[in-house]
């Protein structure tokens, strides 16, 4: 395979780079990034081995977005912003299947995606097209698609083990998310607010509640499971669900610990046992029963951990993963794998973080 | 006066000695700690100054915890670990003030106490004097009280911002607080667990719900306050309150994010007026509003940090602290302040940190 | 006092104001920042504390650097860039006193300074009154300057430990300078090589040799001195003075450490008398002997702590401070008070960092 | 091949274990370790995969070292602690390859070792059979050794610069060593010092000039290749070589800058050349020329990056590597390689850290 990463100078485009590089099944990355059109690919990532089988297989010269996709190979990954990625990749799509890291295709409620992200759906007709690219939610879907929302990290990281508890039992009252994340997962912008000197021995919560875009992504896949009222828009009384995310100074990571209410004690243990049976053969997901997930145990990995306690008719979910691999790159190279008929775990061996 | 400090070799009692050698009524501070008896105070607290006013105020040498209850001056502050604090502290109470920070007294329920720390409350007997040393709450006790129980980082960090509001409206179904600690928090002990390589790039939830022991310490309080049935001890289907603590890699600051359902709109805006009306004149207090708080603001410093965001008829509540100072020494010397008549911000200015 | 800060939004300028605004000394500070123009200092600086006696001292509101120099009060300290601090305050120089943390009046020689900083002197008829405000050798000088040159952090670090020695004995071969600083260093700009994600888990040397503008302060301090040769850029083979700062990911903090040979044992002996001898009685330096200093012991205070090691007739020094305070703001406040005749300590006592 | 991994609950043995565990050569891997001896091995490193391909190369139980020894396979490494590791490893000397991650064959010399270490070298016949496992210096040698000293973590980062410069030109006056570790250097140990509290925001000389152990063995092996008078302990004035290392606020990594003078600014060019011509073709090694290299671009790979600045007749040399891989446990895999004859980078593709 031969395959272009649109973006590949931010964070998730650098590492998707890089997961391709080591692929099995690919032969040739063909990087692009604005910013760095015409530069030598060397510099722009420059921890990048310079010699070896991964070297070999990188285009030397980065691209224009523009350039690349005028002969793209046979898989473009975007990774480029909310905004711009759906209007750069507009006309490959149809033609060359399209895993799009951004929020542009995530959505399907029109009104939700204008309300989170203050403007109009940008391809409303693809929108239908799109599969959501949870991989272990939709892969039958991933399979055949041709326009792949890869998701976000947080939907990512509070989906994987709220899914199987809503479809098992009904909460009761709002389900309470707090997430954390590395700062990573703001980008790799040059803003003041995301210098070392202003994040380190620094935390805080930011758009909590209802108002952090990636609310709108959670509380949709929730309905679609089965959660009533996933977003508190029509005027009830509490949001079906909240979101409180916490941007804490490390670089790669996510921890989210989501509280549930169910009706009954039992309900609490049925939702456990619902998270077992969903989740026990899947390669990437680690369930770790009572015992809290720390995040330093799937950094630089693809892999999922899982912990629940339940606290009368009450279930806690304590959920990690690395926002730039599961929550970014790592799934959508799954995602990719899944579209091709590829093992499923094809180039996604662990980073070897201890 | 002439004050001793139980336990100066932990952080709270290394932070006490010196935000009391620089305290402007304080004279003389003797510090004593078991494991350094004997010792120069200098090798004790290395980054101590060595000349200059504050050194002139200390005893040179470490004494224990026996030889310095000998003579222990106007007040004792014990910095001891729970289950050893009230033991060693029993000769003198009754006849020295002492502002203990463990817990062994900080708790009025002997079932409580039991269940969450394993074994009987300490001295039964001297509980009921004991004050409860929340200073924005029980000045006029804490005014005359002799034994002081300092509180928790994570109580302090949770009721300064929940107790106006559950005095104002009962929450509907369980609050929940989320928790982020930086890792002094957890004490000056040589564990593998806290080593540097062992949380740096690493967050992790621990004791969610009701597990951990400043659960006890805050159900408690919301009890008193008025949030009724606690801590679910008494079988009915949901805890009233849940406390999900995480470990964060940085060294000192808390956060917590706490979500409460009221029983409409103008009753969560009720409970931001009442927030405001407590709080606005408290020295130590900052309201910002619906701007989240963050950590490295406060860091150094005895002052708290709140904001809260209305969703509907959900009030989200984000506290700040240090919790080295206000989560802990800070407050014990304010605490000494209330209780001696000295103005409540004497020795308390902020420790310029950017 | 009424003092100005320019350039108040850097690192340095934050730390000034805070430091000035506890000063016991000074009644009013004027803060001013040319990007923050007009705007609440509150927003500026989100951690001063919003009430208590440091608010009040301070400015409401942010005035330009021109405003602000129409009515500057007693003082004006400048933490604006090099080549922009000069330009900026020229009006109000001979007039008031300036104290500026810019290199722009820092170097004597024309040639050292257009060969560090690739330009010309700004204002070469000034270089001559203005005083190098390293305090604890141009006190005598300092007390009556009206423009003094706040030195670099990196020349504090180096030169304190050095000049005793090079005064005492003549090295034999170049002296090394090793250096190690926290981010804080590179100044709040919004570069992408400061980010937290860029910035954590990597260390770096950067400018070694003579490359580093800092080079040519050291060097020519160290040929006022007695250093022979101080740079090297008269053809002689080796350059009589080496620095190789390196970046490592702390916020605050700066150690170097130094060697430097000497004709014999006994001469590196007298180099160590003689830095015993020279600082004593310094208030803001400590000698540690033969243990090497810790940056943590001196994060937020004005303090340098000094160690050094002999082996042979080679003495090797190690020196730490706070790059923001004897590195830069708490120097400015230091000379301020030499200046005005105040107590050397004043406005100066340490932040309380653990 | 069947491998036996002694003291696997260090972070050396810890990366050991998950190296092999995914090298293709590898089929079996029997951790021990006298302190976890009995418990499952998915206990002791809990980030390792729980299922897949290399948790079934794992053997489920961590062995006594004794116990492992009896049926060893094919290959034991050694990650016990200096002076533990000869003895535990004696009985198998002679029967089957062992590579040592600890200092106790490293050393030649008795003298050194002594002084060095503080006791007697451990097996002294043995001493001369050991091959010094610094595997771009001695390929051929290892490639039929028994018993392989795998080089320490300094050692390794200040030598690969270091051969080349001083086989091509003879350095006058000392060469001077600066490094800088992160803390996982220290090892797993549960002390104070090594707390995040403790070395967060802290940076630290020690053991500066002749003072490490490491300094020996940089030392020997400088004087094998032609440094004269190694380590000054034959009363000259100067050592011939200074290592001051430092420990900084980072878990993995490592760098070293280093001064070389020599006779002449041709010399200096021309041992610039020979460490071009000496590494071009090495696959793990990469020449930065003049950039300075960083530790985050090496940080999980078993690569070193090498730079240089010339200065006159100055050279000064910057390496990086992680201490972890190209530092332990990466380097004594590719020692393995050489020794068994697999392609030299088997297993040791990149960790993938940005």
């Amino acid at each position: 395979m031969r395959v272009t990463v649109l973006g590949a100078t931010g964070y998730g485009g650098m590492l998707l780079t890089r997961l391709l590089a080591r692929h099995p099944e690919v032969k040739r990355v063909i990087p692009a990034a604005r910013s760095a059109a015409g530069e030598p690919f060397a510099q722009t990532d420059p921890g990048f081995p310079r010699t070896g089988p991964a070297a070999s297989k990188m285009d030397e010269r980065v691209r224009s977005p523009d350039e690349a996709l005028a002969d793209p190979g046979d898989l473009v990954f975007s990774a480029l912003p909310h905004g711009v990625s759906a209007e750069v990749c507009l006309p490959v799509l149809g033609s060359v299947p399209v895993i799009d890291l951004s929020a542009d295709f995530r959505l399907d409620g029109a009104d939700r995606f204008r309300s989170a992200y203050g403007r109009e759906m940008p391809v409303p007709d693809l929108q239908s097209k799109s599969v959501y690219g949870l991989s272990e939610w939709y892969r039958t879907r991933l399979a055949s698609a041709d326009l792949i929302a890869n998701p976000g990290c947080y939907p990512t990281c509070a989906l994987l083990p709220l899914l199987p508890v809503v479809e098992t039992t009904a909460p009761v009252g709002p389900v309470v998310i707090n997430a954390l994340s590395g700062i990573s997962g703001a980008g790799r912008k040059a803003k003041a607010l995301l210098l070392y000197a202003e994040r380190t021995e620094n935390a805080t919560a930011y758009n909590v509640g209802t108002a952090h875009r990636h609310h709108a992504e959670i509380a949709e896949q929730l309905l679609f499971h089965g959660l009533a009222d996933a977003d508190g828009s029509d005027g009830h009384l509490h949001p079906s669900v909240l979101f409180n995310p916490h941007l804490i100074p490390m670089k790669q990571g996510m921890a989210a610990t989501i509280v549930v209410h169910t009706e009954s004690a039992a309900a609490a243990e049925r939702a456990a046992d619902a998270l077992r049976g969903r989740y026990e053969m899947e390669p990437f997901i680690e369930l770790t029963g009572s015992e809290p997930p720390e995040t330093r145990h799937i950094r630089g990995t693809n892999r999922v951990r899982i912990g629940r306690r339940i606290d009368g008719a009450t279930i806690i979910l304590m959920s990690v993963l690395d926002n730039l691999w599961k929550g970014a790159a790592g799934q959508a190279v799954q995602n990719m794998n899944i579209r091709f008929g590829f093992p499923e775990t094809a180039g996604l061996s662990d980073g070897l973080e201890l």
